[in-house]
């Protein structure tokens, strides 16, 4: 079980962060925070006839650490009520590595686990729900497991460690991870 | 009356693109290719004593076009059950215009109407839902009416044109516009 | 092709009925006003030791008339954000006749394609969608086609005649289902 | 602080039931099974000219109920990915009270606060979403505060004790709720 933490936030050690490292406490894990790699938004090359061609930003040293964990935790706040751009630059990239003669993205993506936290200022439980259903989406059509989610409340930093519904789930996750 | 069409996707001219040009066909407005600009994703900044600053992107000139204009027409294909990330960028930087010393943008926006169009490939009736509603709580957050939206089916470019109920609720809107 | 009307409104040609009257204009179809039938509520006997027997109310037939059409339209007003209450009484019962030995209820359903009308006084385009997702997932758990959905807007007797959007896709669906 | 549980279920203590007593262990309250009433589907009687009028069955005892308490728990199992049937012809009958000159319905609920409790089966989680948003409409409607919900997983009975996350934060409503 090796477990990739994904952080949209464009701040380190924000309330999303926060929850996040509840869930990851004493846990061997990686983090990727997508706001210090430079992705391109995907240019749209399914219906050229030369089709994608190998971009070279820093997605490519992403894919490997995709590939090499099996637990994914993507991790955003709530911006404008949905993950953030730079989080949504990075799952528009799929369209791209699904048609990647390198590997067989889909069939990697289905072999995954997801889990989600996501943090809002104002009433995340009911604010984030289209988030949460588009994730579903997009983990539906990988086939990829779609575990569970959090939402926590927070605004100013260190806010959601008063939310308490969401740290107490951040610890279940954080025992059922350990294997305890 | 005058009408700012905002363009999410990565291609011109395609089915997102053709579905506006019908409710556009013959009224006068201007575009915006959201993949033309260069705009960075937000610094999170609401938190650090000095705030945001000025950042120098080509958001400096959307901005008088986003005041000269009553009527939006945001326009994207479904990626990933989510509109693009070049608009998803767009849209998170409105966190920095809201403490913007030199206008009122939540005032601004609230005198505006927003339309919405979405082309999706498989189900784009359904599956654009959570976008819609995300749509709505945006618009709701600056007090901007949402009059409608229409979601096309379109997966190969061109395919929208067989949409028949999308493109008959587009000349609809078109009629409407016109103000006949 | 047989076609039957499931219309759940407490009114006799309200806006969801007139609206679906513009589908149905001159084409062969059957009727079930749920409000004129006696439906009890379901009795979940799934846990008890003697299951569920049969329920002597008028769904006993109805049962024959879901078995003998093929294409399903419901028609609901958006009561309080959902279909209405007897319609939705009606869906319940599903429950007991999945575990009915006298037919294989899911593969029947599996057969069917489901359309969906929905009228509401405010704003249905936005209100209707947690409705519409749950017709999804009902359609979805028994595998009948999800084919489309209308939402119109009426709140007075005949309001929804004015609601050019939803009257033109009526009659595209009724073009679609003369096979025109 | 008076606490009112209204349950949606056909059956006794199934898993939407015993979610609720943990919230409700040790507190003050009372308890109307909806199953046990008899409330008749509302006739729409908006738009004749003699109105609604009074209609004897136990809504007429359920009023009072509802009057006096100030903190609602709404708990139903998801059934078809809704709320119970009889819990819908529960609501759907607010829009004649709505019109009740004994009484400003719409006020008096402004004062009230909400707590959603559901359970289900298979995914609640995700498949108990358009209920929730179904139900924040209805509050908003009414301009009652819709505190939280928790949706709880359980299919055969007492399932829902081992959904530690539902169990731990209906403990923390316990706690709250006490005024601990």
């Amino acid at each position: 079980m090796k477990i990739l933490n994904i952080l949209g936030s464009s701040r380190k050690e924000g309330n999303s962060e926060i929850l996040s490292d509840y869930v990851l406490n004493n846990i061997d894990h990686n983090k990727i925070y997508l706001s210090d790699k430079h992705i391109n938004p995907i240019i749209d090359k399914r219906h050229t006839k030369e089709g994608f061609s190998i971009v070279e930003d820093d997605y490519e040293e992403i894919l490997p650490a995709l590939f090499s964990h099996n637990i994914y935790i993507f991790t955003t706040p709530l911006y404008w009520y949905g993950m953030s751009g730079p989080m949504k630059i990075f799952f528009d990239r799929w369209s791209q590595y699904l048609r990647d003669e390198r590997f067989d993205f889909k069939e990697e993506m289905s072999k995954k686990k997801a889990y989600v936290i996501v943090t809002g200022g104002a009433n995340p439980q009911i604010e984030a729900l289209p988030l949460i259903q588009q994730f579903k989406y997009i983990f539906n059509f990988v086939n990829m497991e779609f575990v569970d989610y959090i939402t926590g409340r927070g605004n100013e930093p260190g806010d959601v460690k008063e939310d308490q519904a969401a740290i107490s789930k951040a610890l279940l996750w954080n025992k059922s991870l350990k294997g305890e």
